[in-house]
């Protein structure tokens, strides 16, 4: 049996505990969503105050340049490079991740004769549906994606962590099978970057999500990771201004940029795009191996927990810590009722269709504490049936 | 001879002139530069704070109900078709101008035969670089673009007012002879949305910037418009989730929206979406035909005065007010180090390659005696040469 001073002993040796603090999670919530919104830094209302005031009120159209913001793409992409395994000058932050998908997934197509893209039944629907839009999308089951590449593939294409089972897929392996079947490979990093550690080692191109364990606030632009020596010949299928070459040269015709901005096509969404690199000073001297050991810490914890009440909920994240991500999802017919009353004792988690009750364990912010409060009230829930009471939605909450 | 007396008369009878109060605007400055980044309307500020602390920071993955994230862009949309004058349920607030363009072009495209679009060398250099990728564009001279809808032009693009001249295009006549001509219309409303009464009228799609006369903060998300009639026929080539049918349901497989969602992609900037809405606010019970008599009264005030003054500074945008957007475009050799002095000097135009000093006349917080303010300043700055010592730059200033 575990018990609470056990969760109690493991926050008192955890590393990264005092980071909690710093943000500003209501009282009596336990937050277990930080892989659909993460937690609100607390430090960046302020910063997020003093752009709007200062920098847009006051310093206007200068501010481009005496505050940054023309940088603040690459800063933020820079920043978010260290997170995810990545040289600096290699990703930039823009746009939504669909959007970046659509470029890269178009620009692996374009240096490849091939036809297919190979993807799985755990990735985000969003990259399927961009995808099918531009080639033949082969789904196939998540256990034995390199089975499938064959020699008709032409990239591959796949969510790190799958975001309805907490599923993640081996990236160097598959890494080296894409390229030695000679496909190209692509990795949405939506459901990882921020929970852990990240090497893209020599995956081709990569992109994911700001506002998930990177607490960037709610829509966060995403980012996109292209391998430096494939920048150059790098093709972005929307040729905007800000992928140009010399933007305020207003040219008539389209030169792209030699870098990593080549990426990139409007005009960056400053106020959302400073709100992500406020947010990103928790990261600063932070030791992701460590953050990758305390979510499998918490994500242990959970599971054993949860099995050790018994309550017929069915595991769906893999048994197996190194093949899981930071979410933990479990199966119940009643799921959906199971999350609405969670949610009103202040556990929130989230509902994925059909049947499938999803816990983000965010190691910044959640606490071993947290996580056997919440399977107590999981168990009260359950057990107790109260659930069958339960009155308001969150099924329009985004993923 | 104009005096200022004659300016504080204008503004005494003003009926806009209450607005001037509700934007932050630094003292000593007169802003000129609102068609490039519109002025902060006070009230944003607290609002913003309002959806960091209390909607992202407490209510959190919540938010997108309770507090209607989830509706923003259609709400936003909704506000911006009235000012751009189309129908509720027909635009809808998301992604860059850029990244819509490409999405309207393509969409065009894909419903004609024709390979051919028509634009012109006024455009906005972004929309001719996303066209390029897309189809030949045939670039001709602003003044005669409908004797060029030949039978092999699919689609005609253009920028409604030219970011570099103020040239407004006759948006009803252009509309009438692409389509006499079985060609598509599409304008971009960046330099004219919120600066003067709009009217889609049979106009096929339409982009616009969040960011300019809207006042929408840097970056601001920007819009799109399909005529209602051809929203179900409409291909997002970009088909991201956000535009699905059922986006919560994730299907493998892409379904189209019914309505104007389809032209969305991912999730929504939330942060940035919201000082757009609130800044709308300003908007509110504004009549903009009154919006376009005072930018008509401010740009002719402006150039009488410059012409008056015999500056040897040679009028750009057309001297009929009726051809003329809310900016006022001079060229002058040394226009680049004129731009910086009249900066150190409190009066905020910008400088375009390769001569162009660029004053954009917000009617929303712009007043005549403002107007005045900034010709005595601009002819003390060419006439006494201080201009040579100017040191800093806005170069990168974004449009």
């Amino acid at each position: 049996m575990i018990h609470r001073d056990d969760c109690t002993d493991l926050d008192a040796h955890d590393p990264l505990a005092h980071l909690r603090e710093r943000f500003a999670l209501p009282a009596g919530v336990v937050y277990l969503d930080g892989n659909s919104l993460g937690a609100l830094p607390s430090h960046v209302s302020a910063r997020l105050h003093t752009a709007v005031t200062e920098e847009w009120g006051r310093d206007l159209i200068r501010s481009w340049n005496v505050n940054g913001w023309a940088d603040l793409p690459y800063r933020v992409g820079d920043r978010l490079a260290r997170l995810i395994g990545a040289p600096a000058g290699s990703v930039v932050c823009c746009d939504s991740t669909s959007v970046n998908l659509f470029k890269v997934v178009s620009a692996a197509l374009a240096s490849t004769d091939r036809t297919v893209i190979l993807s799985d039944v755990g990735n985000f629907p969003t990259d399927l549906y961009v995808m099918s839009s531009l080639a033949e999308v082969r789904i196939v089951e998540s256990e034995n994606v390199i089975d499938h590449i064959t020699s008709d593939v032409g990239v591959v294409a796949l969510t790190h962590v799958g975001f309805g089972t907490g599923r993640m897929h081996d990236m160097a392996a598959i890494t080296q099978a894409a390229h030695a079947a000679g496909a190209l490979m692509v990795w949405d990093l939506a459901h990882s970057a921020g929970a852990m550690e990240l090497d893209l080692g020599d995956a081709d191109f990569a992109v994911g999500c700001g506002y998930k364990y990177l607490n960037g606030g709610p829509g966060a632009p995403a980012f996109v990771y292209v391998r430096p020596d494939r920048i150059s010949g790098f093709r972005n299928p929307i040729t905007g201004w800000f992928g140009h070459a010399a933007p305020f040269d207003f040219d008539l015709s389209f030169v792209p940029a030699e870098g990593i901005a080549r990426a990139r096509v409007g005009t960056p969404h400053v106020l959302s795009l400073v709100a992500l690199d406020s947010a990103l000073d928790v990261f600063d001297e932070v030791d992701m191996a460590e953050v990758r050991k305390k979510s499998v810490s918490l994500t242990s914890l959970f599971i054993d927990l949860v099995q050790q009440a018994d309550l017929g909920l069915r595991l769906v994240s893999p048994l197996d810590p190194a093949r899981r991500g930071s979410q933990v999802c479990f199966a119940h017919p009643d799921g959906y009722s199971i999350i609405q009353a969670l949610i009103e004792r202040g556990v929130i988690g989230d509902f994925r269709a059909p049947d499938i009750l999803r816990f983000g364990f965010a190691p910044l912010y959640v606490s071993h504490t947290d996580v056997f409060d919440a399977v107590r009230i999981l168990v009260d829930v359950v057990s107790s049936e109260v659930f069958r009471d339960a009155r308001y939605s969150t099924k329009n909450a985004v993923t």
